[in-house]
Order: C-alpha cells, then structure tokens, then sequence
C-alpha cells in the first residue's frame, strides 16, 4: 500500500520529468532518497504521530540552509556545506514536509527577475518567453508547475512577491522577526525576511504558522485597529505610474471585488511609497549587500559563475561612504512617517505586485533598467518594517496578474482575511427544488447565496420529472445540431466558492452539476443530471420549468 | 425589473408564509412597508452607493430598539416605542440591511430555552418537538430557516450561542465593548453584549465588523501571540460532565477536524469554567436583573403576561445582600485567574456550546433545571470577560451539533479564524484528464487537493471518449438494473470545499460533476457528463480506464 507521502512524492518527480524546467533546480535531491523518506513519514503518520504538513513536497531557495545540500545563493563557487537546516527548514521538516531540492534564484538574491543565475535563466510557468520573476525564481516556479506544494524564498525588495505574481500563486512576505532568519546567505541582513509560496492562501498560511515559531522578535504594545469593515487603501491609478497594458483596469477590477466583499476602499497618497522604493538600489542601502558578499565577489571578480550584473552592483557599492547611509536613514525615516500618516487608520494598502511582466528578451537588453522598474511598489516594504501578502487577482491577456496587500507589522494574519475577499464569488443555475420557494431553497441560502436574477435556458434543453423522492426536475442539452430544444426557467443565484463546493458534495445520485447555456448566450454552472436518469423520466419540457410543471392542475 | 433587495425581501415573506412558525415574530412589519423600502435600497445601490449589506434581510431580538416598532423584551405590558434604532441596527440599517421585525425571546432575556414568552414558546427549526434554545430564540430560528439573513441577538450567559447550535448555524458573540448596547433592555448590564447570527461564518464576520464601529471600549496594551500553530484547549471528555447520547464523539470529532485543519490541540483543566458558570444564576450576580427590570416585576406581580419563571427568577433577586456580590467578585477574580492559567498560551477553548438539547415537553416538566444544564459552558464567557464563536460541528441523530471557541478579549478574528477549520474537506473522484500526471491535474493541486486513494468505481459505469478538446473521458452510469456495467479506474482527491466550488466554477462543457458509486461502495463526489455528450462518443469500458485508453499502442 502506497502511502499519501509516498504517493505525492512519486507525483512530483513525475511531474518534475513532464514539464522538463531543468533551470528551476540547482540541488535535486535523488528520487530514491526523497521516497525513503517519504515512507518514513507515512510510517509515522500511520504510528499517530501528528504531522500537520506531511504529504506536502517542499522546494527550498538556494540561500536557505538544507541539511545534506549545498548552499549556494546561486554562485557555485560560493557554495557550502550546512551543518545543520535553517531553522525555518527544520520547523516545516517537523511538521512533515519533504524537501525536494534547492531551487535557482537571481544571484546573492539580488534581482527580481529570475534570469541573474549561472545555472541558467528560469522561465515562467505559464509563458516561457517572459520571465519567472525572481529572486525566489526557481522556488515560484516549483509551486505553480505542482512539482512543490510549499517553497521558501527570500524578500528583500520583493523577491518573495514578484514571482508568486508572475506565476500566478501566493507569496506571504511575513513581517521582519517573525520567521528566523538565521541558516540564510544575507542579501541586506537588516532587511531580509524568509517568504513562503503556495498555490493556495489557506496552504500558504498554514506553512506560515509552522515557521514562525518561536519568536524571534516581539512586537511592541500595538494601538487597537478601529473596528469597522476592513479599509483598503487604494491610490489613484494615475499614481501608479505606467502599467502594462490592461493592468490598470485588472487593479481597479481587484479593487472592486475588495469592495463587493465588504473592504471600505480608501484614498492614499502613494508618493512616500514610490520615493522610498527608489532608495533601495539607488542610495546606500545596497551597500549592506556589499557588507554581506562584497569580499566573496571581489576575490573572483570575472569569474565566469558571478553574474555580470550582480557583480556590478554589488562592486559598485563598495565605495558609498557612511555619510550617505546617515543621510538615507534620516531621509527614509521621514518618508515612513509620511507613509504612516497618508494610510491612517487603513487595514492595508492595495497595489499591483508589479508595474508589468517582460520578456526573457526584453530582460537581457536592459537587465538593470527592467529589473528596477518592477520593484516599484515592491521595494518599499521592508524598508517600511511592513508586511505585504502577494495574492492572484485574475488574468490579463493570459497571463497572471498580482496584486499586493501592504499592512503594519504584525498583521500577517489580518492582511491574508483581506486578501481572501479577492475571490470572486461564483454562480450557479437552479431549474427545480432549489428554486426560490422550493424545498432545498434553504439549502442555497445556507450556504450564503443571493438570488441574481430569473431567466431562462438558451433553447437547447429538455426538462423531465425524474423519479427521484423528493421529485426532481433533469435539465438534459439536446444532442448539437439537432432539434427539439425549448427554453427552461431559470434562476441564477452567486455564492461564495466554498458553498458551490459545499452544494456540490452534498449531491446525491443521479443530480449533477455542469455548464448550462443561458438565453443571453453566456453559461454558468447548472443543475443537470446523469444520463440514466431520463432512462423512463416524463420529459416535462411543454411545461416551461419545474415552477409550471409543479403548479399544474 | 425587480431588484435584488426587493427580490430577497419577497422570497422572505414567501418563506415566512411557507414554515408557519408565528412565534419567532413579536412585531413583524407588513410586507408592503419593507418592499417599499427594498425598492428603495436598490435605487441607492442602482445609483452606484456602497450599501454592503443590501439585500440582506434582518431580523432583530425583541429587547433591541428598532425605531417604529415596539421594545416588548418578551413582555407585552413593559413595551415602549423607541425614538431611535439602537446604534447596532442603526449601523446595520445603514449599511443597506432590511429590518423585517423584531423577534421572541426568552422573557428580559432570562433564559436559555427559547419556551419563556407570553408570546409563545419558540419551536426548533429543525425539529418542532424540540426548544429553539434562547434566550434569542426568535432571531435564530428567522435565520435557520431562512427568512432573515442575519439576526441579532443578545448574550449574557449564552443566549448568543446557545439558539445557534440547536438551530445548526452560527453564533458570534463578540468581546464585551465591541458592539454597543445602548438601546438594549439590560439583562445583567455589566455583562451583556449584542450577537449576531448567520448561516455561514463570514456573513456573521461581515455583519460583525459592520456593528463593531465606532469603539465602545478599547483594549488595553495586549500580550503578543506566541506565533506558532493555532493552539486550541480541548478539555477531557470525562470533565464534561454529563452529555446527551452521542455528543462526546461529535465533539472529539470537532477536535480531530481542528487537528487535522493543522490547529495543536493541548489539555486544559475546564473546572474554573465551570464554577464559574454555576455562579451566574446561584450566586449574587443575578441581582443585577432585579437592578434591570426588578421594579417592573414587583409592580405587576401575578400578570398574565409576566412569564412565572422568570418572574420568579427575577423576585427571589431582590434579597440577595450585597456583601455576598463582594464575595461572589472576589471568588470570581480567583477563578478567572485559574481559568486563565489553565489556557496558557492557547489561543482558543473547545467546548460543546451545550450538554444536550432537551425537547419542549422536557423543558415545560423541569423549567429551571433543564434551563440551568444548559449553560455550563456558556455562562462563564462574559464573567470572565471573553468572547465566543458558536458554529455547526456536524449532526447527532439528525440534529445539529453545534461547538464553540472560546479566546480572550479582542481575539473575536482570531477564533473566526479557527473555527472555519472546523469545515471538513471534501473529496472528488477523478477518472481523466484530472488523474495524476494528466493535463488537468495542475488544477486540482492549484485547489489544494491532495491524493487519498487510487481506486476503482463500481461495476456499474461505462466510459467513453468524448469528443472533445482536449479528449476527456465521459463516465456513465448504466441505468439501473442493466447489466453491461464496469469498473473504471479513478482515483479520489481531498480538497477544501472552496477547491471544490471552483473546480466546479470552471467546468466547461460537457463535463458535469455528480456523485459516483465506488468499489468499496461508498459515494464520492465525481466526474461525469452530460448525457448529449455520450452521443457519438466511443465505449473505451474495456480498457478499464482512461489512463490504460490512452497509453494503448
């Protein structure tokens, strides 16, 4: 008996051999050791140990200690051997995860880009002509394949946010001390968090809970929220500076549905986020990265596996003198205060992770110009001592498109509620005993649906009274091409996601839930029914629907 | 065209006429009246305002003003014509909710069964035999049944709590403060708040964070989390005490869900909880009714319409001497302390919202007895100063099993958070494009699904290749009592229902999701298709599956 562990990771390095992304790996453990352990989580599992995160496959950037494999923040030449893993690694070992490798990242973490790696340039899930997103490039892509239900990464300017936007995933970028930092290649050691990625909120969290005990830092007495619905700030579009195309209405789309969930959207000037993005690359604060790696890069300055551009931009800060730090410092100290003030008593900040998504192509004809363009709603955060959770809010011209929420310091929690108003709600057609009025109605209503609007079918259906107990109506697509179809009264309810799901397991045979066609030409998921059931039903259809049909004489 | 709030409103006195249960109502105003205003809430809203609550219908307990309708507290000689809506409904009322009328209650609130009123005694939504449970029984039998969408209630020893878990939806009883409870009939009024009531938690969360502005009263510097895992208290169930035929397992069942959501379940020592619960009606405290309404009860002793229990109650109050409310506060803080040093660094208490659900008959042959079991592990929430959340755990014998969390001041998010672990995951079975290593099968791991079993279905189903793009495999039932039926390979996934309700969301056609018969014969949700789709399609039955169709030569 195969084991789920087991089973998940077999699952994985299958999926691994199918999508062939060799650049999103820079250690792969061997699949053999990966499914030995996996039987000795099952085993446990199986002997009633708890292990609230066993059967999930855990990619690990390549900064991040892991027992047993190099790090190399992405240089070979600068790689070690752990002793032991990083804390945060450890916590998710505990808990039952499976470490399938090390993943690519830009260099030193400096990039967010994904391309800034001798081991090779990580492509993007969904399109691999644009870029992966980086730093946490190969860890991103690892989850949005479904190779790694889990990946750590690291945030410094964004890294643990840009990717989960480009792949369309979740990044949590938790606040600074809440996740141990120790075990990791520092990019800005002030600065830096550890990040996770999941496909899922709920899953992203939940890995979230795991690392981020114990504390490493305490938050202070923290002034109450006032209570009231959530409010999101939002700034002008025009503030926002130039998007891609379509990305502004995309954000003004993922506002709203802010808005339909019950947010209060509120101004802002965004102005104190911009300037003190800029500071990060620009002023002195980059030259903690030298601090960290300088004299590392400097010994093999020209070796072929430093990254041109990271050498660059780390060499370059060698020389900022300390005056300047001071002089930054002061600086972003009033911006924050500036910042602190334009959001007021806002919950959070929403904003596009990015301001567009390029091409590998694009990316290698200007690696600095690109690369700095997309940290500029990114960027501010850690220099703010902010949390931001990076959620999907849609597509545009098929590709993901990301949004951010930004919020004060230890409100990792109540930033991921907001963020999961950005669901959109979902639709469902009844034609019988969920009418309004009819003896499962409470059903739909249990499960917190509104009544949309009442319509018919497009004429392609016919409708029997099934021998069911209670009596049900089946909603059958005529044959394409052929006719005989009539239009069926309709009602269209919206619900939250879960309850679709909830009516949906609550099925019972021979009902069945598919896409119904609507008078108006568009479809939404309806009431149908299996085949076998018209098997002797009385087709009804002359009757119009279940309301007419239950009403005769 | 008739609009969305006036639609709802409709279909809610339409319920209303359906279920025939006149005495949830005290005052219920005439359906003109409340049409004329959802007309007028969906002018508002057509004309682009924020009304976050519209199209939400909205019932109020009968011992909180709401302006044009009379303050009975369950007494018709006490009632007064408000001059205003308590600021809770005012709130809610501005935020586009649609009052229907004010609902029956346990006489002055005093009460946990829902029988106590002149008005009638309120009959359980679910099975009339048994009490509603009060002392809001009223507002939560509107909802449960599907008339009101939310509903107030009041909770002081767990009239908030109680009418939600006999009436199988959810209950939020927020931390003292939060809410105002100006316009409110006191009961004990240094312990009473306002609920509220939902069917589903984040409608109750959403009417919550609408009712809890502006800030009554504001914590005080709070201790920081212990990050790390929701920590959830789960007493013995020896200490329990007695509970009704099948509740223990119910509730080891709502702590196995919270465990298996990721929640670390540790002991805790519930007897200062429960001493503290017997001091509510034994001790001193209840001499604040008689403060509340004692001059009321002594003028019209022996009225008809004075309930004689409550009277009772509320008489034998009037002698109690002050010096034993010093003892009885002095006792309370010692237990307060102990119970708060049993939590620990817990972040939520587990406990049945009751001991048992007593029929009407039981209820009327043992008035005070019955009434007093019923709140062991409610009444001590608002003495200690904590809040709760009351939610649906399942079914015993066909009723609801209703649980609470229990926290400390100010965590009302923090225990919504948790008990939405209380949800279980679903499953679905999967015969095609959706099985491991298939095209599809991203989808489910984007969803949070992970892999339980590789298994077959019945013999009782054929496949077929459908003719669509990309090929998928239309399973079908044959009809009952054929012959010609198989088993076809499928695999079963778990998910969240949210993974499920958007599975569902984008099914395109022909693919439909029903209920599939299993070997082992269980049902499961599952894959199926329409019946049009068959039409055409090749029998692959004799491959035994999809994966074996489409690796063949």
């Amino acid at each position: 008996m195969t084991g789920p562990t087991l089973a998940r990771v077999r699952a994985a390095y299958d999926r691994l051999a199918a999508v062939d992304r060799p650049e999103v790996w820079i250690t792969l453990r061997p699949q053999a050791e990966a499914e030995a352990e996996a039987r000795a989580l099952d085993e446990r599992r199986a002997a009633g140990e708890h292990l609230p995160l066993a059967g999930r496959t855990l990619a690990v950037k390549g900064n991040i200690d892991v027992a047993g494999l190099p790090t190399t923040a992405g240089c070979p030449s600068y790689a070690y051997e752990p002793e032991a893993d990083a804390p945060v690694v450890g916590r998710l070992r505990a808990a039952g995860a499976l470490v399938l490798g090390s993943t690519n990242l830009d260099q030193f973490a400096t990039g967010l880009v994904g391309t800034r790696s001798p081991y090779g340039a990580v492509r993007n899930a969904i399109d691999p002509q644009r870029v992966a997103g980086g730093s946490s490039s190969g860890s991103a892509v690892a989850v949005a394949l479904g190779i790694a239900d889990l990946a750590l990464g690291t945030d410094t300017a964004g890294s643990g946010r840009v990717p989960a936007a480009f792949n369309g995933i979740v990044g949590l970028k938790p606040t600074r001390g809440l996740v141990p930092a120790a075990g990791v290649v520092p990019a800005c050691a002030s600065l830096d968090c550890v990040s996770v990625f999941a496909r899922t909120l709920p899953e992203a969290e939940r890995a979230l809970a795991v690392m981020s005990a114990p504390p490493v830092r305490v938050p202070g007495p923290q002034p109450p929220r006032v209570p009231g619905p959530w409010r999101v700030a939002v700034p002008d579009t025009a503030q926002l500076g130039e998007l891609d195309e379509g990305w502004a209405a995309a954000h003004e789309a993922a506002a709203a549905r802010l808005r339909a969930g019950g947010a209060d959207l509120v101004p802002v000037d965004l102005s104190p986020f911009t300037a003190a993005a800029a500071m990060l690359y620009e002023g002195a604060f980059v030259a903690e990265r030298y601090a960290a790696v300088g004299d590392f890069v400097d010994k093999h300055a020209g070796a072929a596996d430093l990254d041109p551009t990271v050498a660059r931009i780390i060499g370059n800060a060698r020389d900022i003198p300390a005056h300047r730090l001071f002089a930054d410092r002061e600086r972003l100290a009033g911006l924050r205060a500036a910042a602190m003030a334009a959001l007021g008593q806002a919950d959070a900040l929403l904003l596009p992770t990015t301001p567009g998504h390029p091409t590998l192509a694009e990316v290698a004809a200007d690696p600095v110009g690109a690369n700095a363009r997309l940290g500029r709603f990114t960027n501010s955060a850690n220099l703010f001592d902010l949390c931001a959770v990076a959620a999907p809010a849609g597509e545009v011209a098929g590709l993901p498109f990301g949004v951010m929420l930004v919020g004060p310091a230890f409100t990792d929690e109540r930033l991921a509620r907001i963020a999961a108003l950005l669901t959109p709600a979902v639709r469902v057609a009844v034609v019988g005993a969920h009418l309004t009025g009819g003896p499962l109605n409470p059903q739909l209503l249990a499960h917190g649906a509104t009544l949309v609007a009442t319509t018919t079918t497009a004429s392609a259906y016919r409708l029997y009274a099934l021998r069911t107990d209670p009596p049900k109506p089946g909603l059958v697509h005529v044959c394409e091409g052929r006719p005989g179809g009539a239009a069926i009264e309709a009602e269209i309810w919206e619900l939250p996601r879960e309850g679709l799901g909830a009516l949906t397991a609550a099925l019972p045979r021979p009902m069945a839930i598919g896409r119904v066609e609507l008078a108006d030409g568009t479809t939404v998921p309806g009431f149908l029914c299996e085949p076998a059931a018209v098997d002797g039903a009385v087709d009804i259809t002359e009757y119009g629907g279940w309301r007419a049909y239950t009403a005769r004489a």
